[in-house]
This record gives structure tokens, C-alpha cells and sequence, in this order.
């Protein structure tokens, strides 16, 4: 095992040996095995915006292998999904890449300002499909954010105890932010830092802008003279506020972009602020199969330091 | 056991034996057997609209044992019901058709906007009563959709742990939907993938209409130009929906119609469009029992690719 | 064992073993004995209405002992009544009559548009003070009509599993009807419906109005022309609204009468409807204690076909 | 044991040994021991109305050893207090009080139209503390009543089943009532019976006015004359209404009264109506010491006959 | 062992010896050891306010084996965190702090009048962490005060009979109370005593003002003459409502001041009225290490009467 590695899992030591191993399988598997960085295929937009906005521009993305095979073929860290399109799939390609169960899930077809998840799975789903980690989407900013946390501790115990790891997408979203404060700098670097104190071992959150969304944080921000000018920049603080640096944290990669080089960018941007990752779906997926390889190999050779 | 058969088992890989099992039990018993399609005979119109609206065109359905016979002797796939009307003929009736316990339903003596079904039995009650899957109502685009859905995703996993199939009436209704929108392609097609996701081993649908409900939605469906013109289209995409046809989706046969070449009609298209068959009840216990047989049989002779 | 009562128990041949000797007690108790028909006393209306709107009228009653010993001297089918009061009798006259306990119980100290009575006893209370059955009262039509739906799912499937039979009081009530719909044979009808559906095996409700209160079943009810011009055809059709009449529906008595001849009417419709007997509190414990065994006898004679 | 308490106990024959053994403790206790009667003192008004407001006027009553003393040296039958109170002492005078932990309590921080107290103890810490009883309150009148009957009726089984007695202080609150029908004789009443009904050993409610309430009742008190004239007359018909004066209904002191003949007259009502005795904290602790076992003393000789 | 820690242990008598076991950890740990006082270190403000806020003034804090070593090297009495930053470090620090798990927590993303913090890690966490303690925030004057107490009552309760203390941060805030009132004498000492009804071991009050914010209170304290002069005056009044100085209570530093001698006046007022302690945050990590260990030996030597 590579010595980053080691040192990475030495972050978690109060974990039991069954979540030491899973975090090496994630750490350990495809293009970037050993790097200390990782790239995660997530396809839960079926569920989230609806069949056709996720797969009508490219079809063969209806099918639920075909997410598995794209992760494999890519060479993926790991691929994540709901309890429906993994079970459609974990059989079939057991042992081909390590699976996350993303265990809540929310639809728009019913809209409302504090957005609050289903639980659409559970721990024992995970244990039974194969999976090397839970995955779970936490609001702040809702006022439903106290029900979500307290899931996610739950899940989290469980996973723990039953040597799984736990992934926390934490989404700034509700009626206590306002649109731009969704991805503020303070907000995300919040967003990380709740993640980290309930005890997630992989954290998931969005790019964040140069913007400050709390007036109390805004006064420490500038008094401090904390970085937020670059993107780089504002990466490095959202590390920092997860135990400076001492948790895994990955970026979304967002709305699908056309232009091959915004998605670089970012990438770049992720792999000069000490980001760990990338968690990269509709631009992945609503691409034509080649073409998602071509771009999601650019970013794992951008990661690996093979390209800049 | 025919290759279609053993071909669509092969869709539900992640299950037990036990719940492959019920699966075939559904799929190979009655006119179609081993053809693939289902049709199913559901009876929750009393609890759902009242005893008169549902029984007193046709005084013999109050009983209990009709319905089993119904379904017996028109060879029916299985039949579906509630708690009570099971319990009063799945000992008299036991081994003749599979039955399916409908686990919530709901009545129209208190109306609300946000329609949230009662949970009336349980997967220890069908285990009981000798049933080969469970059957649960969500409402997507109702305020308590979190609460449906998290029901239904403990009793799928119960259900397949106890070796049960399930099944997943998934009718988009409440305050997030206009009346049309119902009914509207996109949000039908997104019904079928959230009860997909939500590890539904068949899934029930409305027939959908070619109105698009929701905006953002309505921009893709227009810029990839998928078909919706014909009803046979529709079925397709909504099938297409429910990852790429690997997930058995019926469609109900909606009110009572005194024209049984309407209820025809919509068999072809859902024939054509790929779909797994017609769950199916108004428009048969509602009907004179010679004349509902006449008219089940047509329906399977048509699924059956006997008649045109 | 009289061949009515075996037909009646053939109804019930989903139940174990336990619960249809239960039910056997019930219908081989007292005067109608082995006569398929029931009269029971029930005494909750201390909680329901407060003790001395129920007692003061006859003081005895305030007593405990008081029910149990009119029970069993009037020879009624069972007794029914609250924790507190079985409790305060169960052991002193263990074995001499049937008891119901009943599990949920409503004051009026507090007002409300849509009621939901409180759980006030469980199974095992019933188990351990050696009852029969247990008895629960839901009221369709109220907001709260969901909680008492699975409240009473709960309590009956418990109830089965341990050997007991399960009766429901189905009394709309609520936000969802009118005060005159609370009786009208339509929704009388459909609450028998929903109790059945639910599994109840007695079924108890209050006499029917020829008033029809939902727009959609009134078309039905003129269309098909269901009876229900006289009291007996409304008991008819509420009885059929139960499986056919394979469900026990007794009929509760109202509000206390003064004219004993105004009750044994009530007594004669529900007798030449069909129905299954009575469940008769306040025309029996509201009137001096000879006087009630002698209106009960007269109830019982006419049940048993002595009386006209 | 005298005739007395095996009559009384002769009242809970559905109870087992542990309970009859420790409704014996109460009675067997003290200066009432054997007569049937008891004065229990009540300390958990620290909780309910704060520390200064409840002890500031005899500071020696802050600490928690003081309240066990005075009822054991006042030779009291019972103590009853919260968790935190009894944890303080518990063990320090193990045995030499019957103790009675209350289970729920409420604080005036918050104010509410409709109370609802919260769970504070449970039954497995008054096993552990030793306690021959647990104490609960309920607000019958209050939108949250279903709440607290439920929470009620389950401590009330465990204890039950745990070999405890179970004390019911049933105190009419909330948006139901006028603040003057709190203590109405109706509403009094009222409340004794449902918490008899609810299965409570011992029944503390407040010394009842002579207004009605609720307009039902009014016309059923006046047209059966029920005496409620004076305060001996209301306090036997709120005994009739716990089952005939077969549950054992204590009445409490009330604030603190200056002049010991008002709390005295109370008492001779009390006894003269068939009370079964006094819950008395606020005049007791609220007392210096010497003063207070002078009273406590007082109020015992007349319940034992012995002074007027 | 010294004479004032068994004479703090005698307090607890109803407690196991596994709880007496974590208290003594706690008080004879660090330089107060033997004393009968404490000095806590709790970072919690990363959840509570945001990363930022709490760290950037001193970014070494964001690295959670900082605060690890800042208790150690101190020599505090214990490290209180939430379970993020135990679960950072509790296995490289194993031995070396007595540690208390937060088990609850709020964040400031989403604002509301009535707070309710979230539930974040369980007594199952802090055994496997090796916590001498728990330590959970309850709101009293807020709309949710009851969930919270019921919750701090079953974690009590668990914490106890696995042998560990329980902490009760009782900080009054919500819509029942003005904001000079979550200060007020009468409020915080009433905060205490709930606290000590609900079964803590240790206490953590914020610093009283003179400012008595309830009426009923107002008459009392004036009535009484409760001296809340000075601030020690108040410190000896929460302490003696805290079961009159039998229960351990700290205070809180508040937010952060520049000037140590604003901080060391309110410890020698908590010191000269009887307080236990100080629970000291902001004030330590937000310092320059070395300040901070200098101010937080201050304190000590303060507490420890080496110095006025």
C-alpha cells in the first residue's frame, strides 16, 4: 500500500479494520489506486430530476449496466447510485468496481422550499449488494436539516459498526440561504465542517463561490484576511475547514457543461486547492460513452499529476 | 420454463431464490403463462371508492369469493387485495391463483390535497395468507411522498427477505401536480423511475396522455425529440423508463367503460409499446361475470399474440 | 355446536385456531347461544361522556361490579368496556361472561373538528384479564382517520396472532362529513366496508339514515337503485356492504329512549335486515336494573325469533 | 394487616403480588398506617415553578436530604418527587419512606395554552431507586391529552407488570376548558374517572368548586339532583365517580395558605366526603420545619379520628 | 483519594460504581486534580458557529489533534467535543484527557426562534471513544423544551447504567423568554435545577445578571431578599438551586474577550461564590497557544487557590 494511502488511513483511526479496508478499496481501485485521490461515477438523477432530463441525450443511459460498465471502463474509483439501479447490476458485475448506496433520495415533483429526502435505503441493502461505502445527502440550511442529521448518524453508526464506509453529500439548500448563498465560500466550508463533526469519512460538496452569505462569518473573513480570491484558493479553505485536511473531501462536478475545458478547469483548480477528488456524473454520463472516457481520463491524469 | 421467462429473472439478479420464485409463480401461471405478460386482477375499490360505487352494478363482487373465482376462472395472473378481502377466501381458495396483499390503501370520506394512503397489512400478513408479492401505493407529488416512499422501502425489504415479490403502485397525485399532469408523460415516466429506484420488482402505472407537466423537463423532451405522438409511443418511453424495459411495468385499466373496444384499444398500444400487461378491475368485476371473462380473454388473447 | 354457528366461523377461515374458539365464546354465550346473533353490553361511556352524564341517572352504575353482574343476569353475548373498568371486575367474575376490552378510548374535555381517541389498552392487557376480544373505534372521515386505520391494524394482527378476535366501531366522524353523514346509509355502508377490509372480525356500527351524503355515490345508489327505503333495507345493504354478510355488523343503540317500544322497533329492523344483533350501553345501564334485563330479554327474545 | 387494607386491596384483584405489595406499603406506612387514609408530600415544584419560587422562603428546603427528613419525621405515608430529587437521597434513606417517583414534569420557561409535560423518568429508574410507586400527570382538556394518556397507560403496564403501583395526578388544563372549569365539579369529576379508567391505583385531583362546566353535564346534574353543595358533598361524588370510591382519590393542599385553619377545613371536608386523604407540599416545605410536622400532624390525627 | 472528591462522590450515592468511577476520572485528572474544581475544555463552536468563525483567528484550531493537545499540555480537567473531532484523534490521545462526547448539536444555517439541536452521536459512541462522559444541550424556554429533556433523560439514563457521567449544558433561549432574560438570576438558576431534576451529574450555566425576567419570580426574590448583588452573589445562588450545592455546576466563559483580566474577575466571582468550575472555549483555542495555556494556568492556579 502506498505511503499516502497509509497516511490517509491513519486520519480514521478510530475506525474498526472493516471500514479501514473499504476506505482502501475506494482508495485503491482504478485510474487513480494509490494517488490519495479519487474520481466517483454518481447516476441518482433519475431519481432526483427524472428520466428524461438524465438520460434522453444519450439513451443507452437508460439501461442500469450501463453506469456500471462506463465506471469500469473509465477505471473509476467507485460508483455510486440508488438501492434500484444497483440492484439492477451489483450481481451481474460483482467485484468490478466498489459500490456506494446512496441511501436518500429526493424527486421534484413535488417542490418545497425545505427540501427534505427520503430514505430509499438502508445499510443492510448495502451489506447485502456488495457495497464498500453508504452514501447521504444532508441539507443545512433546511429546516428539516435536524431530521437529516440525525439520519445520517444513524446510518453512519450502523455503517461503522458494520465496517462499511460513510459518504456525506452535504448541500447547503433551504429557506436560511439564500440562492447565492447555496455555494458562499463560508456556507460550503460550513457544509464541510458539519459533515466532518457527524462523522462522515468521505465529504461531498459543491464548488464554492468567492461569495460570504453570513454577515457574523463575513467580519472574520475579512479581519482574518482568510484566501477566497481563486478557486484554488477557496478548495484549499473548504479542506482546511474539514480538520484541516484530515477528512476526504470531493467536489461536484455540476450541471452538465459542453466545453470539455470549463470541466478541466475546475479540475485543476480542485487538484491545486488539496481536493480530493471529483464526484463527476452528468458530465459523464450525458456524454456519448467515448467521449465520457476521454474526459473523465483527463481527469484522472490531471489528478495523477500526468497532465496539467 | 420458457426463455423469456428465464430471461427476464435474469433482470432481478440481486433477489433470493425465494423472491425469484414468486416472481415465476406471477409469471407462469394463468392464460399467459411463460409469455412474459401479466394480467392481474385488482380488487381495492371498496376500501378506495366505497362499497356501492365499486359492487352494486353487479350485486355477486360484494362477496369475497367472487373475485377469486373471477380471476380462477378467466386465468388471471394473480389477484390483488386488501387485508380483509383476502383473509375471507385465501384459505378456501389456497393454491389456485397468486394472490398479492395490497399493504396501504385509502378511502374518500376525508379528502386531502396531499393524499397519504393508510398502511393496512403487513408482509407477515401475506406471508400468513400464502401470497406471492405485496403491493404498495406511493404518491408522487404529494407533500407526504418522503413518508410513502420510506414505507414502501421497508416493506420491499422485508418483503425480499421473507422471498416475497414487490409491486409498486406508483400514481402521481397532490399538491406538486396540476390535475393534468397527472396523467402527463414526463411525470408518469418519472413515476416509473422513482418506484424503479425504489427496488420494485413491478411497478404499476396510468396510461399516460402526451401533455408535458413540467418546464424543465418539457426542454428535453422537445430538443432530443423523444416520441410521444401515439399511446403505444408513450408506453415505450415509460417502459424505457423503468431502466430500459428491466423492470415489469403494467399499466391499470382506469375507469369503467361500457365500450369494450376502448379498453381493446389500449391493450394493443400497451402491446405495442412493449408493456408488461394490464392490471385490471373496474372494467372487469364491474361487468356481468360472462361478459368480464369474454372480455379477460380477449385481453390476453391479444397479449398472447392470438389476436390482433 | 349449532350449524349456524359453524357456517359463521367457516367465514373466518383465514384465523387461527385460537381466535375462532374466541369467537365461538362470543357466539355461545347467554341467552343467544348457538343463535348466530349477539347483544352486548358495553359501558364506556364514563370516558366518552364523563361518569355522571352516564350514571347519575342510576347511581349503581357508578360500580364496576355493577355491568359485569347486569351481563351476566341479563345473559348478554359479552361484556365491552374500558382498561379501568375490567380491571376492577375481571378477577372477581372471571369465566362468567365474555369481556372486550376496549383498546382506544375519547373524552370531551377537549373539543376537536376531526377526533382521534387515545390507545388507552393493549392485547396483552386483553391476554392477562383473560378477555375474548378486543374492541377499537376508528372514525372514518377524520383527519386523523390514518392513525387509527394502522393503530387498528396493529392492534387486530396482534390480536390474531395471539388467539383473539378483533372488533372494530367504525363511526364517521370528522372534517370530512356533514353532521347528518355521520348516519347516512351511504357512508354507514362504506365505514362497514373499511372495517372489514381492515380485518376486523365483529364490526360494530350506528343505524343508518336513508340520507345519501357523497355526490358520487348517490349517482350509483339511483342508478342501480340499491333498497334503502326502510330501516331494514338499509340494515340489508349495510350488511352486504361487509362481504356480503360474511362479516359480523351489529348495530349500536343511541342515545338513550324512554319509550322502550322506540328501541325493540330498532331492535325488529336490524333482525328483519339481517343483522347481527346489538351492542346496547346507555338504554340498558341509564334505566333501573330490572327494568334493563327486562328490555334485554325482550331484545334477545326477539332475536331468537320468540318475539315479534 | 387490618381489615381496612385488605378490603381496600381487595379492589385491585386484577393486580399481581408485586403491586398489592406495594399499594400495602403506602397503606401500611407511618402515622395513617392501616387506616385507609394517607398524606403523601410532594416535592417537584422546584421543577414546575423554579427553585427561588419554591424553596427561597425556607432555604433550608434547597437541599434534597430535607424533603426525605420531613417525611419521615412527619411520619408521612409517601414521598414523591422527580428523578433528580430522589437520585439525591435515594440510597442515603433507603427504606425508611415509601417513595413514589414522578415520571413527568413541567416547567413555566415556556409557556402554552395546551401543556404537555415531558417524560422525565421512567419506570426502570424507580426499580433502581427503590420506589413503591410511579407518578404521572395527566391534563385532561389540553389538545395534547392523547399524548399523555398514552404515555400514561404505558407506564402504567410496565409498572404493572414490574410489581409497582401507578399514581395518576389528573389535573384538567388547556384550550378545553375555561380557567374556572379547571376545578369545576364536573370537570373534577371527569377527570377522576378517566384516570380510573386508565388503570391508576391512586387518583390525585384538586378540590373540586362547585361550578359545571360543560352544559351536557349541567342539565344531568340538575335533573338528578347530584349534592354539590358543599365541599364534602363534591369531594364524595368525585370519589362515586372513581368507580363507586374503589380506587383510592387523594386531593391536593393547593398553594400555600398563611393560616393552618383553612387548610384544616379542607381536610375535615375531605375526610367527611370519604377522601382518601391529602398530597400536601407547598404548605408543608413551605413551612419551617417545626411548623410544618405540626400541621402534618394535625391533618393525620384528623384522618385517623382522632381530632376534629 | 482527597476528602472533598469522596465528599462530591457521597452526592451520587444513588449512581453504579462505574459512574462514580468516571466522575472521580474526571476530578482528580489535571492540575485541579483532588481540588473539587474543574476546568473544561469544549470545541464545539466549529458546529455551532462555523469553521471560520471559531478557527481562522487562529488557524492551527482547524487541525482537531490542537485541541487534544491544548487540554493535555494545559492540564485540564477534560476535552468536550462533538464526535467528528473525538472520533479525529480519541485513539492517538487515548488515556491522555478524560473526554466528554457532545451528543448534541446546532448549527446556524438555518435560523429559528425556537432552537432544537440536533442529535449527533450516542452513549453506544462515547463507550467505543473511551469517554469518562456525555454531555448534551437542553433549551429550556424554547417551544421543543420537551423533546430535548426527554431526550437528555434517555441518554442519562443509558449513560448511567453504562457507567458513565452525564453533562447538562441548561442554556435557556426560545420564544418563552427575552434575550436579557436567557440571562436573567431567576432563569439561570431555574436552568439549574431542571438540570438536576432531570438527573445530571455536572451542570453548565452561563454567568447570571441582576436581571430577573419572570413576575411570579420577581415577588419572590424581592419578598425573600435573595442576595444577586454581585456576581458571586448569583454564582451562589444557581449553585445552591443546583440541590444546594450538591450537584456540580460549571460556567461558561462566553465569548471571547482580549483582556485576561476581564476573564480571570469572572472566575475569582464563580471561585468566591462556590462555583466548580469553568468550561472554557473560545477563550483558550481562539488564543495564540502559549497565551492560551498561560491564561488557562491562571485560571487554575485561581481555582486552586494559588493565587487571588
Amino acid at each position: 500500500m502506498s505511503k499516502r494511502i497509509r497516511e490517509i488511513l491513519g486520519w480514521y483511526a478510530s475506525d474498526n479494520a472493516g471500514t479501514l479496508t473499504n476506505l482502501a478499496r475506494l482508495l485503491n481501485h482504478g485510474y487513480l489506486a494509490g494517488t490519495g485521490r479519487l474520481v466517483i461515477l454518481p447516476v441518482d438523477q433519475g431519481f432526483e430530476h427524472g428520466p428524461a432530463r438524465s438520460f434522453a441525450v444519450n439513451p443507452p443511459a437508460y439501461h442500469p449496466h450501463y453506469h456500471f460498465e462506463l465506471a469500469i471502463e473509465a477505471r473509476c474509483s467507485a460508483y455510486a447510485a440508488p438501492l434500484g439501479f444497483l440492484e439492477a447490476g451489483a450481481t451481474d458485475f460483482a467485484g468490478q468496481v466498489p459500490l456506494i448506496l446512496k441511501l436518500n433520495n429526493h424527486d421534484v415533483l413535488h417542490d418545497e422550499k425545505d427540501p427534505l429526502s427520503s430514505v430509499t435505503g438502508s445499510v443492510r441493502d448495502a451489506l447485502r449488494l456488495g457495497c464498500a461505502a453508504v452514501g447521504f445527502t444532508i441539507y443545512p440550511g433546511s429546516a428539516h436539516c435536524n431530521t437529516m442529521y440525525q439520519q445520517f448518524r444513524e446510518i453512519a453508526a450502523e455503517a461503522k459498526a458494520c465496517g462499511l464506509a460513510a459518504v456525506c453529500w452535504s448541500y447547503p439548500r433551504g429557506s436560511g440561504l439564500s440562492k447565492e448563498g447555496e455555494t458562499a465560500i463560508d456556507v460550503v466550508a460550513y457544509a464541510a465542517q458539519i459533515a466532518a463533526q457527524l462523522g462522515a469519512h468521505l465529504i461531498k460538496v459543491k464548488l464554492p463561490s468567492a461569495h460570504i452569505e453570513q454577515p457574523e462569518a463575513k467580519k472574520v473573513y475579512e479581519k482574518t484576511k482568510v484566501p477566497i480570491g481563486t478557486l484554488a484558493d477557496r478548495v484549499r479553505h473548504v479542506v482546511q475547514s474539514a480538520f484541516d485536511g484530515r477528512r476526504i473531501v470531493i467536489f461536484s462536478g455540476g450541471a452538465a457543461k459542453e466545453d470539455d475545458n470549463a470541466v478541466l478547469d475546475e479540475i485543476l483548480a480542485i487538484r491545486d486547492g488539496g481536493g480530493f477528488g471529483t464526484i463527476i456524473g452528468r458530465n459523464s454520463f450525458q456524454r456519448r460513452r467515448s467521449d465520457a472516457i476521454e474526459l473523465l481520463t483527463k481527469i484522472m491524469k490531471i489528478y495523477a499529476g500526468e497532465m496539467q
